[in-house]
């Protein structure tokens, strides 16, 4: 794995931090799926969304990436493997797309819509799994097809 | 002025850097009627509807805080008069927000709508004149509108 | 005073949050010789050296702006006139530099010397009353000292 | 690796970007040594010491963190594993300590020098090695001392 970290895609899941139970579960879906595809999972690293996606990542064995809003690793919820603390309040939330190569939204709130609007103005594919109906997002119809397209016709990732 | 300053009430026009000659016009005349009503305006401190907004404001005699993404104070369009440089890039925008009491939407596009979601993540109010229909936003049908809004039944200011 | 604003000089004042009697005293002075000066005084907007001297200036006539660590403008002590949110915490060390155009420390600890740092980073003149000792601060005998050197020979001020 | 790597101590190594050729050894035996340790490697992503520590740290097989200054993670070097955007320029050096457990500085200039004080503001221990003479820094007279010093009497880390 560690050889190739660096080289592998980065998919951003955002999400809001009190989901109902059946986006909780399209997250851990979502999350299990990357980590099969070999992909990093980047994320906000605390509860909800954040939370179930990195544990399903991490159950299948996957490397994922908390961009934590407070100043201290230790905030980051139990699944996230590295964990980096900002200091920045939810002014992180633009770094938390910055460091995806491509985003999958799901439910979520003004906070998500935020992480949308910044992966249109830094130019990232953003997949939605019933979440903010935005112009320019690519709406799947399951964790399947969301990770389907966020892989798949993949620019030539330079890193 | 300056004895009042820090006690005026302070709303933020966001909007694009590029709209159409009307959306020019809605800002220009929603800066001079912030001026009028001895409020501070607070932007982005760049083109397009920051600066015509800006310039009404100007022009009515209205001090602009001009919040930059670059380093250097230059930056800022000629009608601010206090230009804050934070190096941040987009992720100023978010800063844009916190230093608004209320924020009035023009036009606008992903940038603006982050700044939309930043309102909501801080619980400010947040009017809309021809911008982006997201839940929450109250919406106005003219300059007057929209600063009547913004003033009108307003929270007790401490600051 | 409006009209000029934007024009005159920002010297930064930064310093420790808790001086002793005698800094206190120097902030004050310096504080008030750049209003006098008709220059603007840009600080971290909380306490010790900085409300000093931001009342010096307040007193003398001037407008101060302070660059907050939290995310209210309501922290800024009493005497600033734009208090400026960032919610960076200390991170915003960097921000209070930026937005200076020449800076004078007084005593100070840690966070002092991580904005005398970020004075040679960004290439801006620093002048020191009583601080560290550090190489190529320009060390002055007094306030006045301090302010002639802040402003003589000065760059030639485009913004 | 993967399994422990959120509970390894994380070493920041701080230092300039052109150090002479005798910091860029010792940078490299530091990173190596770190590597050798277990521990993760935290830098600034770019040039000079950090790069010669990054490539003695993976050399020994090490997995290092980047916190970069640019919003892209195709900047870092190449020894980087885990690259990190942050698009806040060097506002961004109170990140870089922010995500270490304890410090080592070797040689560098005033981008150091804000880390240093940085890492005492946040109440990290900070080692070093040819650097800046600042008070509180333990000093070190080699890699192995140095990355002793880091690792002995070490907190118990709650991560």
């Amino acid at each position: 794995m560690k050889k190739n970290i660096r080289k592998q895609v980065r998919i951003g899941i955002i999400g809001g931090a009190k989901p109902n139970p059946e986006s909780r579960k399209t997250a851990y879906e979502t999350g299990r799926l990357i980590a099969e595809k070999q992909a990093v999972l980047v994320c906000g690293g605390l509860s909800g969304v954040m939370e179930a996606a990195a544990r399903g990542h991490k159950e299948a064995g996957g490397v994922s990436i908390g961009i934590l809003p407070g100043s201290s690793t230790k905030d980051a919820n139990p699944y996230i493997d590295i964990p980096i603390a900002t200091g920045l309040g939810y002014t992180r939330n633009s770094l938390v797309v910055m460091n995806s190569d491509v985003l999958i939204a799901i439910d979520g709130h003004y906070g998500t819509l935020s992480e949308i609007a910044y992966g249109f103005i830094q130019d990232k594919k953003v997949i939605g799994l019933g979440t903010w109906d935005i112009n320019g997002i690519l709406k799947a119809d399951s964790p399947e097809q969301a990770v389907e397209l966020a892989l798949k016709p993949f620019f030539p990732l330079v890193r």
